[in-house]
């Protein structure tokens, strides 16, 4: 049983017998909006059928929100379920992926027997992707998995690159699968939203989550977006039917209307990423610049096990492509919370 | 948007603006047991966090129910889920399943690319399993799906010729996946389960499903069991992580407290399969004497739309491969809610 993520607090309860302070899942610290746990609550009454297959009320709720057409959203059992549906919808044959980014795309790509090609994030560019990444792009490569912000970095890619790439993969006939999960978290999320650029470009899909941003890691939600007309049915029958629970279609249409919530919790990364990002360089770390709700920042000295004896979950970034055991991503989470890493932090490097 | 199972309410909803009694999905009558919506509600106020991905708690009550070791149990997003996870762990080329049957393992045996051979079972035989059945498992055949009790059919096949089955599965090298989501529906769950002989065959998988027994299918829950030491982990990295949500776990580790329910639904289903049956030949119906807590029946005149509009859903079998749009499938329900679909059906006679 190995587990190449965060957020496995259940690991941790079964060894010391209490909850972890999870630094290491990249979920908003504010707990599940009450409105979406009063959706969860209301929705166990009405388990006894089957989820709607095509989460139509849900569907609906977002074309409104996203301004798309409800037929051009597909939902899935969180955004991984969608990632392997695009990856078996599509059969990319040859894919492009950064690295370091989110390794269930590479994981999703082999299982279809996939080549994956790497372009290699560089250290002294902070792990920033270059005008080259083009040059990665030719008509054989199928489909371009971008995460953007990057996970686990937090950068995101200047806007007349992403559109170039856009253009790019057009040409060579690749699909773009633009990853927005974190975009949510980002200062001014839609200067950096590729969501305008749908219309025009049949051959992007952009992917979101309503996991981190609601806190709803444990119901598992996630949609895509496209233009292209045959790929809502694709993706459904790309695997299993029903795979949306009804709780999940509740909590999603509760979620959409936390729009005080959203401002409060932007608020407080806004506040709380710069604060956090400052006190682990001041404790000699190297911390990449990230501009969502989690940083990526070196160590020479080991800390997953220290921080866990703790009472810390943090996530080593080891088994990240491009990165290595030195390298550790952590969440922002509240003033008070974040404090407790850094003192914890201290403790170790005392 | 087209939809090949039953249990569409939420279509029915869209077009008459109120829920149906619905006769298309074979889930228990009798809602979701008590403890199971509270422990839903409870879970809600935990969402925040991941699920486990290992669904420790819930493997260890399930290891205590099926007295096997939690090793040896997988979890999934319902059965469906575990049906692609294993057709893309094993990666058949051949496999062969009967028909008419559930369809979900020849959707997913397709989209790994596998040859499904079909071993037609006839009308004549009340479309029961034969013994010619072996013949058609040979060393090309890497995986055999039989569903016990049969969907649509309702019936078992007799132990000794299950035997011999997995005998010969066991002899060609190969799997067999035995479809046991309806096996608590029938008078003697005990006498049709193969899982006396998981130890012996570690060819052999078992499926189960909480959807209908507990009418949690709205949740999502099901588990594979099988004695080969790879298969777990194969499983879970043949699909997308995290996919047993944390309100799915807490459910079904609820349900397996709830005997009583199962008690009651057993008695009634028992009690009310018979008048069922009785009720539909009376109307001049030819019905397959099903075991489980569904029945088959033909029917010359086309009954989907006018149940339809006395508030009726009933699921055509039009759609299963060896039947035909003369064949129809009902649940059996409520003994009242059993009689409001005989007089509807009188009418439609009439």
């Amino acid at each position: 049983m190995d587990w190449k993520h965060g957020g496995d607090w259940a690991g941790f309860e079964r060894e010391y017998g209490a909850p972890p302070l999870d630094f290491s899942a990249n979920v908003s610290p504010l707990g599940a909006p009450e409105g979406v746990k009063a959706a969860l609550r209301d929705a166990a009454g009405r388990v006894d059928r089957y989820p709607d297959p095509f989460c139509r009320a849900l569907r609906d709720a977002l074309a409104e929100r996203e301004n798309v057409p409800a037929g051009q959203i597909v939902c899935g059992n969180g955004a991984a379920d969608l990632i392997y549906r695009i990856v078996w919808a599509l059969r990319p044959r040859r894919a492009l992926a950064a690295a370091p980014t989110f390794s269930e795309y590479g994981a999703a790509l082999r299982t279809a027997g996939c080549t994956v090609v790497s372009y290699p994030l560089k250290r002294e560019n902070e792990f920033r992707l270059g005008a080259d990444f083009l040059e990665f792009i030719t008509p054989e490569t199928d489909a371009v998995f971008l995460c953007e912000p990057n996970n686990p970095t937090g950068l995101t890619t200047p806007r007349p690159l992403l559109l170039k790439i856009l253009e790019r993969c057009r040409n060579s006939g690749t699909w773009l699968i633009a990853d927005e999960c974190f975009n949510d978290f980002l200062d001014e999320p839609e200067e950096h939203s590729l969501r305008p650029w749908l219309t025009e470009f049949p051959n992007l899909l952009i992917l979101k989550a309503f996991t981190k941003l609601y806190a709803m890691a444990g119901v598992r939600l996630g949609y895509v977006l496209s233009q292209d007309e045959s790929l809502p049915d694709a993706l459904r029958e790309a695997g299993p039917p029903w795979n949306v629970s009804t709780l999940a279609q509740a909590a999603g249409a509760a979620a959409l209307r936390e729009t005080a919530y959203v401002r409060r919790l932007r608020r407080l990364i806004q506040a709380e990423r710069p604060r956090l990002l400052e006190g682990l360089r001041q404790l000699g770390l190297e911390v990449i610049p990230g501009e969502a709700n989690y940083l990526l920042f070196q160590s020479q000295r080991p800390l997953v096990s220290p921080l866990r004896e703790r009472g810390i979950l943090l996530r080593s970034c080891a088994n990240y492509e491009g990165l290595d055991e030195t390298w550790y991503r952590t969440v922002v989470r509240t003033h008070e919370e974040n404090q407790r890493l850094l003192t914890a932090l201290k403790e170790v490097f005392l």
